[in-house]
């Protein structure tokens, strides 16, 4: 093609005014392919590959259905899916927007571990739309991992699409944040010598990532947790709460505690941000002694961890990984699913995420320490740690595929 | 993990009663996987390729929607979709069934012209909810291949798929068929001295390749079309045709014959067989001195090569491998989307279709002989002539996005 070539790209490496933020020209064209796995350089290989021999293995799986697992991609392929509601600290930006971030997360499945995953970006943000859509484009993937989708609607559609279909449905922006949360307090409570039945736990933030948090924190066996949202503490009281929020206050709170999140944070063992809220120095100081801080609103932690220090916190987290303890999904997510397609699971239990956080935790082993609550991402022990310990909770759990051994029936 | 592993994989290779065809254990697992492009080692790249650094692509594109062709994989991606109704010679396996043959589909467009392609299997076959649901879908991705969907639903979804969607939607089993027919007819007549308008084809089948056959036959300049079904050549007299037959009898079988295929080829240039039935040496010999015979049916074609050899036929092409000029969409689809996605256009019309027919032809040259009448599939310099002919009649039909110069506004 000459350089008159009327459909020659656009924009030649280099000229965009965008270039100089290194993070465009990394993104040029996208960050994933889906590549062969097997080559074909003849017409042997095209028969094989492709007609007719392509034909005799899909008569097999019209006749068993349970062959898939053995000879298509199923049972190492997900979808990513979201409707681009709730990126990253963006929010509303919708579908095509949404995509670096999704590219972004099947690259990291890929490179951690080894799960194929295709991303889709909804047109549509209606709750039926999304499960129907969802559910319809479900058979040819082993799992769904939905990503930045807003609350309240992210509860309902996880729900409804776990109901209806027969592989992992997993809100990371939901349970890839408890797990690790909860690894990380797991670990902050034996630096600090407490047990979790004896913490009381402010989470500022009752959106996906703050219900799934507290609901986790619960199963593991946390004392008490209080929820705040704009309008304060989550109380049976509060007649303002929609669905979601009326079920977490009947939940949580045991104490039945209300106010702001300053009162409720008076005298805390452990404050959980996700909410982009600020925390002040005072607040920090009016906690029980020790105090666990996790800011991990982004890219501005609701306390800064120098702030926090000062106030007298005993163990600091964020979501940034220019501080120490960052709390990043890329911990759990990866080995979460590959435990779960190495199980065949058909669906991911708490029994699952809780596995997680402990494998989690237990990696950090004896380098715990204050600057060290959980272990580095490219630890090449993580995936290979935490997908084990998933897969043996879906064994436990009994919620391994029944048909999955049909095949040799 | 040891030998009791309960979430082993069930087959180890070679454990299965299927292995002894090849076809089988190249399928384990599946023929494609998701690859990063980029390479994340470390936490500088972690913040790079996903937060916060594509937070920032992510902006951008909320504020121009242009640069996903250039930030995204999306100018290089494409939806394979099929609901599984009509999958090869097999007919209605499902969606799972469909997996592998999608899967090769995705192969071959990566092998053969780079083209990223990601397998969509619906549990629907409702043509409303297959509209909807590819329509909803389609943000992340620059086309849509549909698949393997039977007639006559194929013609509604294309159609309404074209109308909704602002990126090239292209049915393989008509137009890929069509193309390759065209231009393998192109290869017979110029063989036998023949010219296009002085032609009378019978195409056997009126599904989706024999309509799409008639029409791009039609918009070649082919003089005199008839079309048969199972009731014989579809015509203005018959009552028990169904819409898209109808109007085929409107476009087509201009001199008003009707009865059977026999009789229809009574005297004709050209037999099209994509239908499965069976044409008898008699009537190959009742057909014009030296005819064209395409027995397109696989894996039996409509009439032997021998046979129709022996009863007079000068040029013959099957569908099989094992015979000389094999009618194979492969020779068409990848460079057809490869030049659509190159020129970032927005449908693929009948200039395009034509420009690929034409370019196959042209690249056979030299070579043209009653036994090669279409390029080797893997000629390389099929994609390349095939694309750039397509790319060029998209920039002439303008059909080019209008917004792909907007990144430098």
């Amino acid at each position: 093609m000459d350089t008159h070539d009327p459909y020659a790209p656009t924009l030649p490496v280099g000229a965009s005014p965008y270039d100089d933020d290194p993070a465009f020209p990394l993104h040029r064209r996208g960050k994933i392919e889906v590549m062969p796995t097997v080559r074909v350089r003849d017409n042997g290989g095209l028969a094989l590959a492709y007609t007719p021999g392509v034909g005799r293995v899909s008569a097999a799986l019209a006749k068993d259905p349970s062959l898939g697992y053995e000879y298509t991609w199923k049972g190492n392929s997900i979808l990513i899916v979201t409707d681009g509601t709730a990126v990253l600290g963006l929010g509303d930006v919708g579908p095509l927007a949404a995509l670096p971030v999704m590219e972004g997360k099947s690259l990291l499945f890929k490179e951690f571990a080894n799960v194929d995953c295709v991303p889709i970006c909804l047109d549509t943000t209606d709750v039926d739309e999304i499960v129907d859509t969802v559910a319809r484009i479900a058979p040819a993937y082993g799992g769904v991992n939905l990503e930045d989708i807003s609350a309240p609607r992210c509860f309902e559609i996880e729900q409804r699409l776990r109901e209806r279909l027969d592989i992992p449905v997993f809100h990371d922006d939901q349970h890839g944040t408890a797990v690790v949360v909860t690894a990380a307090l797991r670990s902050a409570a034996a630096l600090t010598g407490r047990g979790f039945p004896d913490l009381r736990v402010v989470v500022s933030g009752a959106g996906a990532a703050g219900v799934a948090i507290a609901d986790m924190l619960l199963a593991a066996g946390v004392g008490d947790i209080a929820v705040t949202d704009r309008g304060g503490v989550v109380s049976r009281e509060r007649s303002d709460l929609n669905g979601v929020k009326a079920g977490l206050a009947l939940r949580t709170n045991r104490t039945g505690i209300s106010g702001s999140l300053a009162e409720a944070l008076r005298g805390a063992d452990v404050f959980i941000g996700v909410s982009g809220g600020t925390v002040d120095q005072d607040t920090i100081a009016g906690m029980a002694p020790d105090p666990i801080v996790f800011a991990l609103a982004n890219p501005v932690p609701e306390v800064h961890p120098d702030v926090a220090q000062a106030a007298g916190a005993a163990v600091i987290a964020t979501g940034r990984s220019d501080f120490p303890n960052q709390i990043n999904n890329v911990l759990a997510f990866p080995g979460i699913f590959r435990g779960a397609l190495d199980a065949r699971a058909t669906q991911i239990t708490e029994g699952m995420k809780l596995a997680a956080a402990t494998a989690l935790a237990d990696l950090v082993g004896s380098e715990l320490a204050v600057d060290r609550i959980v272990p580095d991402p490219f630890d090449p022990r993580l995936v290979p740690a935490v997908s084990a310990a998933v897969a043996a909770a879906a064994v436990a759990d009994r919620v391994i595929r029944q048909d999955r051994s049909g095949t040799d029936e």
